[in-house]
């Protein structure tokens, strides 16, 4: 990731992730089932929602990564969760966890907080959920950040370390660490925030990544990338919201590598 | 809502409505899930769909307003939208049931009935829901009503008198009624009755008013006529059902306050 | 079917269905419910999504055809398609079986044979989750196909004769058969591929034909034929996966009878 040392670049993460086009578990919330599916086959991967209890053993280990997101949660599907989880670390399957709205109840804390246990190779969230998560104060509602990134930062690197995940902070200006190294992801636009689901579907994409990069710091930043390079370039010609959304599909079907690359949206933090 | 008395306005609710921003919380079916919370940013609202038995009643209590709709219940989650139901009425947040295909089968009958019970603020429905709700006779099949709004009138002015809440019957023409004061809503499109979970999104859009009208007759109005306008907006340069969708959103988000007035959509009935 | 013998034709059974407007019973998987619905609606037929156990039996008889799809299963869910495929049974309502990624775990592989023993009209799939129907070799992932049409033709007749199912499989070009009978349906467009539940879609709208057709291997028919007019139509203007999207139900809804029978899509096998 160090742009002098080696030639790391999120368009190369783009043409692997695609060369390979990787299946991707998702176990998600039933708002994002739809607009995750769709994200993950307009970027070239192909998605699988499994969720089980019965079956999720047997089927992590035909996967390149396993996506979790606590949007929709009930005691069931937790249980299929942990379960998959459990046979992602056994396979050595990479797997991320978004923790939608962890702070919001004592039950969805506790859940996360069993989540965070079974050592997620990354955690991709908002701010107020990243700050929560970490046992800081946190003012979101609901999925929708109360906080901004740069407050969350500090939260993100101490959570990097003591979890050993790569963290990712997603908002107007991403930020990216794994506790020593940091990066910051622009791009995007703000009508981003008024589609349901795109952070979720962003964890999906970051599963994509982590089947084909070795590194999830690397995985992180080229989905957040890819994100960035698509929301901007479907906000020009959107005309709302609604126009938005299938807008960026065909935003991230069409993003070659070396239009993600002279994007420059990557920087040092 | 008096014209002569009073300045509200259905536009003046929209604006009170954006400067809030409120958290809805809605247990809404399968099929409505996206196109719902979609509904709700682009009009300006935060949606949150938290559903499970264990975390409900800590939920509710953070939210503006919610929102129940039995279209695919099961069990496990009736048990969930009587906790939330309980909650609200303990924390005095106001709730609105959308009994979808109550009067299909005897299990769903007896729900719709026990969700009553918990005394929702608002019942919004199409007419042949409306009539099976208050024991009259219908011809709905599945989601899709086979009565007219007209003939659900007096069924509606009944129900509302009865359990003391608003009862919104939406059809090309919609119909509102806290059994004393009625009016009528136009505006919207034939194509939204080929477009799913347009009335199940309408619902949360309720919800959204709830949380910032003290009275729930001008709550229901004030989302009835923004359906209404944004509806008659979008259709005009859809080419169909598919493009009506995104376009009816973009159309949500950029409906002012003074559009909405301007087109007149409230009347006597 | 034999066009020298009869005056069958896609559009003719197109227009029938649309006359009926039947109520076609979806239990299927989350991420196909707002898409499938959709389909439904754009077509002109009337979806529902009734899955819980304690109303299959009541709501079956209400209803014209039933489709099962297997997408994200779950034990109650499972338990619920067995009431309703036996309420279908007892009813006379015929019923189709979309039964994805059946061979991917032990679990799912049951899930289907249970299904199977239930006598379906109509099995609906990809070449992949043919083969491992039939018990042969199969190299899907996921819900995506990993073989050809042709390779899975011989399958698809061997478990139609074992069977009694019509059996339909799509991909590039589609091959349909009862075990004698069968034929071919051309259209469609490859970025299809890219976008989520357009084979959960498809398999609702066989349910639609199913519940018009006497003859299940004309219901298939009629029902890839007019998947695969409108996907080449939608396909011609669209940007991508995303702009397919809508731009697909629309197409679904301009389609004519007289349109469709001029495509010329059905052919000899």
């Amino acid at each position: 990731m160090d742009d002098a040392t080696t030639a790391w670049t999120a368009g190369g993460a783009l043409a692997r992730m695609r060369a390979r086009a990787p299946l991707v578990q998702c176990i998600t919330n039933y708002v994002a089932m739809t607009p995750a599916a769709n994200a993950l086959l307009a970027l070239g991967a192909s998605p699988a929602m499994v969720h089980a209890p019965e079956e999720v053993a047997d089927f992590v280990p035909l996967c390149g990564a396993l996506t979790i997101n606590i949007g929709t949660l009930s005691a069931p599907w937790l249980d299929g969760m942990l379960r998959a989880t459990a046979a992602a670390r056994g396979a050595g399957v990479p797997w991320a966890l978004d923790p939608v709205a962890n702070g919001a109840t004592p039950w969805r804390r506790e859940a996360a907080a069993r989540l965070m246990e079974q050592a997620p190779d990354l955690v991709r969230a908002n701010a107020s959920e990243i700050l929560s998560l970490a046992g800081e104060a946190a003012t979101g509602k609901g999925a929708d950040a109360g906080d901004s990134v740069a407050a969350a930062e500090g939260a993100a690197t101490r959570l990097a370390r003591v979890s050993g995940a790569v963290v990712a902070v997603t908002g107007a200006v991403d930020f990216v660490t794994d506790g020593t190294r940091h990066c910051r992801i622009e791009g995007g636009a703000p009508v981003m925030t008024r589609v349901t689901a795109m952070g979720c579907a962003l964890t999906a994409a970051c599963g994509a990544f982590l089947a084909t990069e070795e590194d999830a710091f690397a995985a992180a930043t080229a989905a957040l990338a890819v994100f960035g390079a698509a929301g901007a370039g479907a906000a020009k010609g959107a005309g709302g919201p609604g126009s938005f959304a299938p807008a960026f599909l065909d935003a991230l079907a069409a993003l070659t590598p070396e239009a993600l690359d002279a994007a420059q949206l990557v920087g040092a933090a």
